[in-house]
């Protein structure tokens, strides 16, 4: 699914930024067009994805910045130079990441400063209170950690609480760079608290606001049969469709004036959540764990599990979520047919007569742990993963689940899955959470 | 984790190219150093990832060829042109992807044309192929396909056996242009049969060889301190370090002929075995899991989990390899200290006097899991994730392990995690399959 008009949304118009006293007092023109630079040799070779600009561009995209180049580059000061002279050629605003750490190689802010001109100085306030962190964490600082206390002169030095590598923003007349530190979780904080408020605050008019709708137990071609008279209606906006293992996601675009792109990306989500009836188990960032997670809560509901085909893959994806202690009390991984027998209870004549890939061994399973661990809800889910293990009749990729409840009558429920092993156990994963879902909302399908 | 030296590997003999009645007559250099342009709007918006330039460093290294810059660029045909002009002053071969597509916003070869100056004629043979090629799926060619059979004169056409958008080899005297489909599966099936088969064979022996050595339970800069000496020694090849977390990768290149790199590559990786004694669990694609499941079919052992904090993703990890019922049993996720208590048989008086994170709980879990499951090996984790939990005396990141072994006596361990609660889980799950590891080998410190 190609995204289209992306180029075709006319370009906003540019805003004046606020000065402040950290800055250079220029008065920068602020650009709505971004460049990012990725810098480090590992990203060239085929070890190592960046993925930290796919993350930057939603990011920019929100506060109505487009990236329009993207690029990746070796750590070499020369190379990087140039990098720097292209992009400011394309964009007004320029995001690197990496290249900010302390060892040899880590070589961004000489690069900058030998492009820019600017001086480098030690900032010996810094180097204090980075020996003080390793201290805190019972460690002497090595002595190659003493570069990520230069900075550049005349930039902003953005704090990184995650790690010690700062970034750092610095304007010319006509020209933005904001340096970031290549570990995501310290890219991402430090975009999250010092720079998206900042351009956040100028955007001025245009933004984008964008709604994902995402849905589980559902096929990509399913979901593109039922929307297809929505997405006609509105095609002037940008709808796209992202299939994963075991979720398919709808993504909702719209550039506008803030009132207006909220306004009308609220009518698309109801649009096409009405078509969708029920299906949609999460907005934006809320993932199906935290999304059974927050319905376990409400209810004051716990939860067990008994798995076998996928080892242990649902509990994880259940305790991701943090705080997840208040309604999940544990597993048993039954991947043996004997710890089914011991450790849930299910028969030895069900295993014979059914067996371990069965509705009958599912509900036993599930009546077992929830029996055992005392919770008000469980699952159960036993398949064939593969790649050995399929047969004509229960070919890899069958999978039974069931539930049990409380005080009800267990159900079980048989589906199929197409793809390896990995792709089985993940989309298997995925829908004994949707199921557990669709219980807790009283969808009958489940 | 950055990758060290890998710009000072000193340039490969450039060979000549042989003449070919189907190219230009010009005898162009051979470049070693290569650059990649993925073109198309949505890879610079926040939904698609450019996938295909990590795959095509691959097969460019494995020809000899070093990948020096990669960008990104919209259907833009003055930008395209930019990039173009970029790209040639940094390298002097460059592979373009995506944009020869029918729609409007294809104009890759309008673009290239515009850039080189190269007319542009429809090829009228090609059109009629095309079009036999819709009836035979019983289709009516769209009048949009038309363009795809506008050549480049000059270009050597590379046949698209998956599609309908033919590549173009193209060449100056200092520069070659390769351009492919965007499509992951057209690009590299026409790279595997009409461009790598080329650039092998005038690669006149020159080709990289990579061997990754693996290291879990150790930091990134107790690796480095570990290696420093050979690190030098083997400076002229370049060396990348990679941490992820629970992980450590060591990534040796060489480039030379087939035989001597292949010899070259055996040598450093054994003085860098030799001085990471027993460090390393795998090499290349050999993960943790694969590993701890060779070591224990081999041994013929079976083993069971007992996981808190880490909520089932050791026993994930462990059945993602195919096969893992040989020796995997199950496990008991006893998130709840209930559950531990009850289907592990922790004693409460433990519980209360030392708590769930103590070596003494890890100990009781460990047995409790190994007896239950009647297996030869245990494994328990017991710790805090975060982000709430901690306290001074245990702080966030704390984790107990526990190994227990039939007929022998349990031993527990503590370790210390930094990061967020995603990386606090994947480390101390990786942590206990290294303690099985070492436990395997026979390595003391586990």
């Amino acid at each position: 699914m190609k995204e289209k008009e992306s180029l075709r949304v006319p370009a906003s118009p540019r805003t004046t930024l606020r000065s402040s006293a950290s800055l250079r007092s220029t008065s920068p023109r602020v650009g709505t067009q971004a460049a990012i630079l990725a810098i480090g040799s590992e990203m060239l070779g085929p070890m190592r994805l960046d993925t930290n600009s796919q993350w930057l561009s939603a990011r920019l995209e929100e506060v109505g910045i487009s990236v329009v180049h993207k690029a990746i580059v070796g750590d070499d000061v020369e190379a990087i130079g140039d990098e720097l002279s292209h992009a400011s050629r394309r964009a007004s605003f320029l995001v690197t990441t990496g290249g900010l750490g302390p060892t040899a190689d880590d070589v961004t802010v000489s690069a900058v400063a030998r492009w820019s001109g600017a001086a480098v100085v030690r900032n010996e306030e810094f180097l204090v209170r980075m020996r003080a962190r390793f201290e805190r964490r019972g460690f002497r600082m090595p002595l190659t950690n003493e570069k990520q206390a230069d900075f550049l002169v005349g930039a902003q030095v953005l704090e990184n609480p995650r790690g010690t590598a700062p970034g750092f923003w610095m304007r010319t007349d006509d020209f933005e760079l904001v340096l970031l530190p290549g570990v995501p979780s310290e890219m991402r904080e430090i975009m999250e608290s010092s720079v998206l408020p900042r351009l956040r605050e100028r955007s001025g008019g245009v933004v984008s606001r964008r709604r994902v709708l995402r849905i589980a137990g559902m096929g990509e071609s399913a979901v593109e049969e039922r929307i297809a008279a929505v997405y006609e209606k509105w095609k002037e906006h940008p709808v796209t469709i992202l299939a994963s293992p075991g979720e398919v996601q709808l993504h909702l675009c719209v550039r506008a004036e803030p009132g207006h792109a909220e306004e009308t990306v609220a009518r698309m989500e109801q649009d096409f959540g009405e078509v969708l009836a029920g299906r949609v188990f999460g907005r934006d960032d809320e993932d199906l764990p935290a999304t059974v997670g927050r319905l376990l809560r409400d209810s004051g509901q716990t939860v067990s599990l008994a798995e076998s085909c996928t080892g242990g893959m649902v509990s994880s994806l259940l305790t991701d979520t943090p705080g997840s202690s208040a309604y999940f009390r544990g597993s048993v991984v039954a991947y043996a047919d004997s710890v089914k027998e011991e450790m849930l209870g299910v028969s030895a004549e069900t295993l014979k007569k059914h067996g371990a890939v069965s509705g009958e061994t599912a509900l036993e399973m599930a009546e077992g742990v929830r029996a055992h661990f005392d919770t008000d809800l469980a699952a159960a889910v036993t398949g064939i993963a593969g790649p050995d293990g399929g047969t004509p009749e229960k070919p890899v990729g069958t999978v039974w689940y069931a539930l049990a409840q409380r005080n009800q009558e267990g159900v079980a429920k048989r589906r199929a899955f197409g793809g390896d092993r990995s792709i089985v156990r993940r989309a298997a994963s995925l829908y004994a959470l949707e199921l557990l879902r669709r219980r807790l909302v009283g969808d009958p399908r489940a």
